[in-house]
């Protein structure tokens, strides 16, 4: 099952003279991470020690390499899998993580999205159409002000609202109360509009913390909910995801860094193998440094077909503005969801309207 | 308690003309993550919007930027915590994380190491020295072929002999197996030598996961763990470090990146901060990118006094041969436990022997 080699492509900076002997020493690096002579069993050379399959170059002075790894050195282990990948080598500056070919056992293993593109559409009833959400911000209010938030822009129609990713379990607005306060303004909101707005409250901390949340999600019949597989780490990102099965989970990027593991295969291809039903990234002319092809790139590896895994929404975010819609849903096209926050909170007391606005120029795209 | 700032410095790359503006939009990405005007409150504007502090240029194009973060949002949870700090900065290509400086409340709250350097000489018996450790490799071994390799490691004096990071639970050497088979090993040997080396398997995956290995290492009586905090998650990592008390929590910078957060900061303050008793970085002058600088500095932050925490020692390692012992000894002093492995493991069926010359080396350094 896992004899097969995974293919891991870096992006090394080198002189073209020496792009030989770092590819070799970085095949080492992440599999036996030992000179060849400490190496006892000469069988293990050729199963074990990672190999270099090809090096293309890119520019001057920046070479492809692919780096085929043996896959019993990474079961079907998030967090060993990632080590395997990238442990030691994300210390080294020269080497980007590009991208990664996994042999078809991973992706029965892991499983992707549970509920899926597909699936969320059927929960919120938006088909045919991009799809909406907003974030519950800032910051420091409580949990009613918030539910206060949640439910102008529920009633506004937007299809999901998460909680800002650093509200955590704050003294000001614990997880609970918060999840509990906000849950049922939504729910509210949604009896009186007919509408179906999904809420996905933030967990973090230990997987213990994140069950006990997870808990209060299941109990307040919430929809969804946001976590940050970085922080929380990988392993138990997807512990989490098999545990809230029928729940959409939102990956955030917080701590993915800019971009030494390429962002299309962690925020889009990872997250998405490891069972994120959508993924939170940084849209391009915001406030990071993304591109533009980046982004098409990454929603790209979120949605489109890969073996039987389901679809991951992508959610381009960070500081849109109403006014990028039309722009947006172009570049994008309709399998995705816009994620305004900050653009929209700033309304105020017409949030609703603000709220209904942004949804309705959504829904309107394309509809001539 | 908590009511004191953070006070986090970033380093900026920024025009002189806009770094006013660039460290303002960071307080607010690090904190409100919104457009001012969305802050309904006028008094989260004073408590819980982060503000910039100073900033100074650096060099020509870099700035230090001090920001002073509200406590109130990062409570005591070391994810949370590193989500406040750079969660979202992490994706901004221009912006690294030098330094942190705490109100006590959270070393009282965190605790930083259990055992701690001093603890560790009392465990080893290595007063008045430096200290030596090995690693077991290469990956692909069985467990009887690694504890014969411990055997000979514990036979030649190391004071501590780790797994290789990469070795978790594969087929080949599943966990429990394997720290069965080592710790006996390593125990047998220091009964034969009257020595205490001490072994730390290393301990992988979800929260649960690490529990049960934690459980295999107690029934066996071995005296550490080795664990890498970037891919568990800081959370599990502090969560763990509670339930060993007692063990010797060795830290590993497996997925710790280069430079986008300092050294010293994360591996050193910040894993000590949590409880690493030790702390592996890669040396300079290997195969890895950090300066004699950046190590000298991290080796400080991890083991020079802070407030009531215990020291943790640094590690130095990645690709270190016996023939740099003086120089390294020289250049870090005695508070240190220097980790050869693959440059030992090469000896082969001389493998006592090698590994007693560098327990020799270290142990005779300075004294005449």
């Amino acid at each position: 099952m896992f004899s097969q080699r995974i293919v891991a492509t870096y992006h090394v900076d080198s002189d073209a003279s020496r792009i030989a002997d770092r590819a070799k020493s970085l095949a080492i690096e992440q599999s036996v991470e030992c000179p060849l002579e400490a190496v006892p069993d000469p069988e293990l050379l050729e199963t074990i020690v990672a190999r270099v399959e090809d090096i293309a170059e890119l520019t001057a002075g920046r070479f492809a390499v692919r780096i085929g790894l043996a896959s019993a050195t990474a079961p079907a282990e998030p967090g060993q899998l990632m080590n395997m990948l990238f442990g030691n080598s994300s210390i080294q500056q020269d080497v980007v993580l590009a991208d990664v070919e996994l042999p078809e056992a991973y992706l029965h293993a892991f499983g992707g999205p549970r509920v899926g593109l597909a699936g969320i559409r059927a929960l919120t009833g938006a088909y045919d159409r991009a799809m909406t959400a907003s974030a519950l911000k800032p910051q420091g209010l409580s949990p009613d002000a918030l539910a206060g938030i949640a439910r102008q822009l529920a009633l506004g129609g937007v299809d999901l609202i998460k909680d800002d990713h650093g509200l955590a379990d704050q003294a000001y607005s614990p997880f609970a109360a918060r999840a509990v306060a906000v849950g049922r303004a939504v729910r509210e909101a949604n009896a009186t509009t007919g509408g179906r707005t999904i809420y996905a409250p933030n967990i973090s901390g230990t997987l213990d913390d994140m069950r006990r949340q997870l808990d209060v999600i299941r109990t307040e019949a919430i929809g969804g909910l946001l976590v940050a597989p970085m922080i929380v780490g990988l392993s138990n990102f997807h512990a989490i995801v098999k545990e809230a099965d029928g729940l959409v989970v939102v990956a955030h990027p917080a701590l993915a860094g800019a971009a030494r593991i390429a962002p299309p295969l962690l925020l889009g291809r990872m997250f998405r193998l490891l069972g994120a039903d959508a993924t939170v990234f940084p849209n391009f002319g915001g406030r990071f440094s993304y591109t533009a092809d980046t982004c098409l790139a990454l929603a790209g590896a979120a949605r489109n077909p890969w073996a039987g895994l389901k679809s991951c929404i992508p959610m381009p975010a960070g500081g849109i503005h109403v006014d990028r819609i039309a722009e947006l849903l172009q570049f994008y096209g309709q399998d995705v969801m816009l994620l305004i926050g900050g653009g929209l909170l700033a309304a105020r007391e017409r949030l609703t309207e603000e709220a209904s606005q942004f949804v309705m120029k959504v829904a309107a795209h394309g509809k001539g």
